[in-house]
C-alpha cells in the first residue's frame, strides 16, 4: 500500500511546530504534500511565493516531502495529487473543535480522503504563525520558533530593512 | 515504506464505533493490530477470550487486520510488533484531553512510536462500550450499536440465558 | 399544547442549584416530574426514602411540579408518565459533553423525547451535591447551598447525632 | 400554559441544522417565532428580506412557527411577542461557552425570558451557515447542507447567473 | 520579599469583573500596575485617555494600585517597572486556552516574570468589555456591571449627548 | 505585606511538576506551605509520612518552603497557619474546571484565602503521579519524571525489592 498524505496551511509564516509535524507526517507517510493554501481572505504578512521560499528551505531535509499550492476545496486538491490522507496538528481544545468540524465537513465532501490528527511536541504546544508575527512586530526575538531563514525575513518585513 | 499500526483498547464489548475506527485504520496502514489490553483493573463484563472472539468475529472482514491482546507498556508491545504507529479515536473534548496526555507521555516512553488520532462517523461520536452496556443491562436494546454477535452475547450475559 | 417534563437526577441530597433548575422548569412546563434514580450502583449518602422527602418539602411551593422514583432506562419512564421532555441543568464543559452524549443516546433510544438544557443561576454554577458531602463530612457549614431540611440531615448523617 | 419561544439568529442563509430545530423547538412550545437579527455588523452574504424569504419557505410545514425579524435587545423582543422562552441550538464547547454567556447576560437584562438549548441531530453537529458559504465558494455541493431552495440561490450568489 | 504585578488589559471600558480582580491582585502583591494597552490594532471606543481616566476612579480607592500604560512587548513593560508577576483574570475554557497560550509565550520571553491566573466573583464570570458595549449599543442599561462614571461614558458616547 | 501560601495535594508520589510549581510558588511568596492531605478515601501508594519524606528531600533547596500535612477543610487550614493564598497548578482544560468549582467553593467557605493559579513547564504538562505510579508499575523508567529518591521507593514498591 502506497499512501499520500496532504498538510495543508496558510504558513504565514513556517513555525518550528509546522517542522515538527512535516517530519512526523514524513516518518508515517510515502510521501507528504506541504500544501500552502492560497485563497484566504485574510490578509497574509508573506505572499505565497514567499512562503513556498520558506517552506522549501524547510523540507530539503526529507526525500518524501514536497512544497506545493492549492485554491479551491482541500478534498478536491487531495484527490487531484492521489493523495488519501490529509494531516492536521491538535493542540488545544478550541483547535481541536474546529479541526473536527472541518474534518467531519471533508469527509461528508469525500469520502475517499481520511483526516487524521498528530501532535507537534510539546515545546512547540504554545506555537503559532499569528503570535510569532506578533512578537517579531513587537520587537521581541522569535530565535528558536521559527527557522532562521524565517527570522530573517520576518525583521526584513517589520523593519523595512 | 511499510508501517504498521497498533489500535489499542478494552473492547468491552467492541461497538460500531470501534468497527469504523478499523475499517479506517486499515485503508490507510499497511496492518493493523487490534490490541485488547490484558492488565486493566477495571473488572469487565466480558474476559479476554470473549473479547477476542467478537472481534475476531468483526474483523474477518479485513485482510490486513489481526486481533491481539498486550500487556505492560503500549509502547513496549508496539516496537515487538514493529508497528511505529498508534491509532486512537477521539471524540468529545474530554477524550481529547486524556488522549493528548497519554500520547505525550507514550512519545517520551518511545520516539520510534507516534500516536495519531482518527475521528468515527458522526453517527457514533456518542457510542461507548459503558453506554452500552449500561443500556443492555437496563433492558433497552443495543440493536445498531453493536455487531450482531456482541448483541446477542450482551443478552445473554444480562439474563443469564 | 400539554407538555410535560422529567428532572432526572440521584439527588443526594438536593441542593438549592436543583431547587433553582425546578423553578425554571416549572415556569415553562405544564407539569414538572423530579425523578429520583433508584438504580444507581453508587453507594448513595441518603437512602431513596429520604431523597425523596427532602425533595417533597421543596417543591411544596410549586404547584406543577411532582416527586417520583423511577428505574430503568429514562426514556422509557418519560414515556410511561406522558412527558416529551427531558430537562437537564448544564453548568461547566465537563458536565456538557456527558449530557450531550446521553441526550443522544436518549434520542436515538426514542424520539419522542426531546432533552433540552437549561443553566442554574451562576450562583449555584459551582455547586453539587458531591461537594455538599465533602464540605458536611469534614466539618464545614453547607448553609445557603442546601435548604435548612436536607442542612438538618447533613449534620445528623455526620455527626452520627 | 400557554408557552411561546423565539429562535434567533443570522440565519445566513438557513442550513438544515437550522430546520431540525425549528422542528424540535415547534414540537414542545406552542408558538415558535424565529426571529432574524437585523443589527448585526457582520457584512450578510444574503438580505433581510432574501433570508426571511428562505426561511419562509422551510417553516410553511409547521403550523405553529412564523419568521419574523427585530433589531435591538433579544430579552426586549421576547417580552414584546409575549415570548418567555428563548432556544439556542448548541453543538460543540466553544458555541456552548458563548451561548452561555449570553443567556446569563440575557436573564440579567430580563428575568422573565429563560433560555433553552436544544441539540440539532448529530449528522448536523458540523454545519453552520459559514461552512455552507465557504464551500459553495470554493465551488463544492452544499447539497444536503441546505434546503433546495437555498441551494438555487447560494449558486446564483456565487456565480452571477 | 517585595513583589509587583502587572495587570495588563484594554480595559474599554472597565468593568466591574476588572475591579473585582484589581482588589484581588492588590490584596495579595506589594504593589498592582494596571497597565492599559496603546498598541492593539483593534479600534477601541474610548481613546487610551479616556480608559486610563475611568481606571483611576476606580483604583484611588486602594493605596497600592496606579494605572499606567504600555506599548511593545508586556514582560519587557514588566522588567522595566520591576514587576515579577503578571496577573490575568479566568472565566471560560475559551479564555483559559489563549491565557495559557499567552503565558507560555511569555515565559519563554522572560524567565523572570511569571503568571498568575486569578477568578473574577462568580457574579461577574459572564461580564466582558465587549457585551457591555453591545448592550449600552442597543440602549439596554449596564448599571451593575460597570461603575457609575463608566455608565456615564458610555450613555455620552452612545446618545452622542 | 508578607503573603503566605499553601500549596496543598496528595502528592502520591511527587513529580516534577509539582517541583515546578513548588519553585514558582516561593518565588513569588513569603512562605510556601506543601501541604499533603491526609483524609483522602482514594487508596494511596504512599503512606503520608513517605510522601512527606520524599517532599523534604525536594524542598530543601528552598529557604522558605516547608513541608506539612492537613486534614479537614483546606482553608480552615490555610487561616491556621495564617496563608492568605492557595497556590494550584492547571494544565489540561477537566483540571481546570474541577479547580475552579474548588475554588468558587473555598473562596464562600473563607473570603480570606485567595486561590491563584501557576502553570507548571510545558515539559511537564502531561505529568502526573497516576500516571508516574501506572508506567513503573508495567516496568517503565519514570526517570526525568520524578526526583532519584521518589524513582528508587517507586522500584521498592512495585518490585518488593
Amino acid at each position: 500500500m502506497r499512501i499520500s498524505a496532504v498538510y495543508p496551511g496558510t504558513f504565514d509564516p513556517v513555525t518550528y511546530g509546522h517542522v515538527d509535524l512535516i517530519k512526523r507526517g514524513a516518518a508515517i507517510f510515502d510521501h507528504l504534500y506541504v500544501a500552502v493554501l492560497k485563497n484566504t481572505d485574510k490578509l497574509p504578512l508573506f505572499t505565497v511565493e514567499e512562503r513556498v521560499e520558506m517552506l522549501e528551505e524547510v523540507v530539503r531535509a526529507f526525500r518524501n516531502v514536497s512544497v506545493t499550492t492549492f485554491c479551491g476545496l482541500l478534498v478536491d486538491y487531495a484527490e487531484k495529487v492521489g493523495a488519501s490522507v490529509i494531516v492536521r496538528g491538535i493542540r488545544a481544545v478550541s483547535d481541536y473543535e474546529y479541526e473536527l468540524q472541518m474534518a467531519m465537513m471533508n469527509r461528508r465532501l469525500s469520502a475517499r480522503v481520511e483526516t487524521v490528527f498528530m501532535m507537534p511536541a510539546e515545546a512547540y504546544s504554545y506555537l503559532s504563525s499569528r503570535l510569532v508575527k506578533e512578537i517579531s512586530l513587537l520587537g521581541g526575538s522569535v530565535k528558536g520558533l521559527v527557522p532562521p531563514g524565517v527570522e530573517k525575513r520576518l525583521k526584513k518585513k517589520h523593519l523595512g530593512a
